[in-house]
């Protein structure tokens, strides 16, 4: 029951939810393709999708610049368990537990190093990102979805980012519409 | 009049196109923000924009592996003007001719160096590619958006690619939907 919990809330209220919240989420099960329905797994432009966003990146962005533990912190310290599709030393990449599309993965950085966002990149993190999105292709290489696939990262709460250590979104699967949000 | 026409056509047909058409945009003139009413600025999700986009990004990929000039080279000779926000040695930005939001920037590499999209990436181009994403960063500061941004990369057609230079979108100064298109 818990995965019908929008992860958008789970995952803004982490300190609240035991890990057993997760636990009906295997390793490396795939979540989306093997449950949700097709209807649910090719989602339209869902406006309670978009609100739920909204007010969960809301939420979360009061915390933006404390520079606090995210869920990701636990996810990488396998104290939540997650399903892992691509992991090297500096690379993390996990499938969303609120896909957007067939296939909605997450990249992050092993470590966060002040990325909360973008949009606090500094000339030095140049490499990692540049690792973050040579990982995206990786990531869209395992899935499949090389012929066709998108890259998303959002910035602020304007942009509903709502977990603040800086994560790159690879969906594909379906076909993706124009504007991108 | 020029200005009328959908630059997903334009940049489609862009052998089609003399650079006049361009003319009517002159380097760094702000179009979205002087000319568009705020109600075009401010797009919501539009059924034809989105049907625009993919008919380019289905006409487009026809040639995407011929490796064949886009629009992209002359605007990064500056056979045709564009508004640029940003220029360094390695990386170019400016403005969508066709903006889906107040700030709508390309950000795109000088030299394509095979990358006619993220799906084509190599190991080798990770030095680009972190440079690319940070200079979104770099453009987000320019453009004052910096507390909320949203980057997009689209890689084939199902994701609506239709240039095919590797090129970051950088899209701000609303609130952004999710899902992302």
């Amino acid at each position: 029951m818990a995965a019908m919990v929008p992860f958008s809330l789970l995952r803004n209220y982490s300190q609240l939810v035991s890990a057993r919240a997760f636990v009906v989420k295997p390793n490396n099960f795939n979540f989306s393709k093997s449950v949700l329905p097709i209807q649910s797994r090719r989602l339209p432009f869902s406006a309670s999708a978009a609100n739920n966003e909204q007010a969960a990146a809301k939420a979360a962005a009061v915390n933006a610049d404390s520079g606090a533990p995210t869920i990701f912190d636990k996810i990488i310290n396998k104290e939540i368990p997650s399903s892992i599709v691509y992991e090297d030393e500096k690379v993390l990449a996990f499938r969303d537990i609120s896909p957007q599309a067939p296939v909605h993965v997450l990249v992050i950085p092993k470590f966060r190093d002040g990325l909360t966002e973008l949009g606090k990149a500094d000339a030095r993190h140049e490499e990692i990102l540049g690792q973050l999105l040579y990982a995206a292709k990786i990531v869209a290489e395992k899935e499949g979805i090389l012929d066709g696939f998108r890259v998303v990262v959002n910035s602020g709460a304007s942009a509903c980012q709502s977990v603040y250590h800086l994560h790159l979104h690879v969906l594909g699967g379906r076909q993706m519409n124009w504007p991108p949000g």
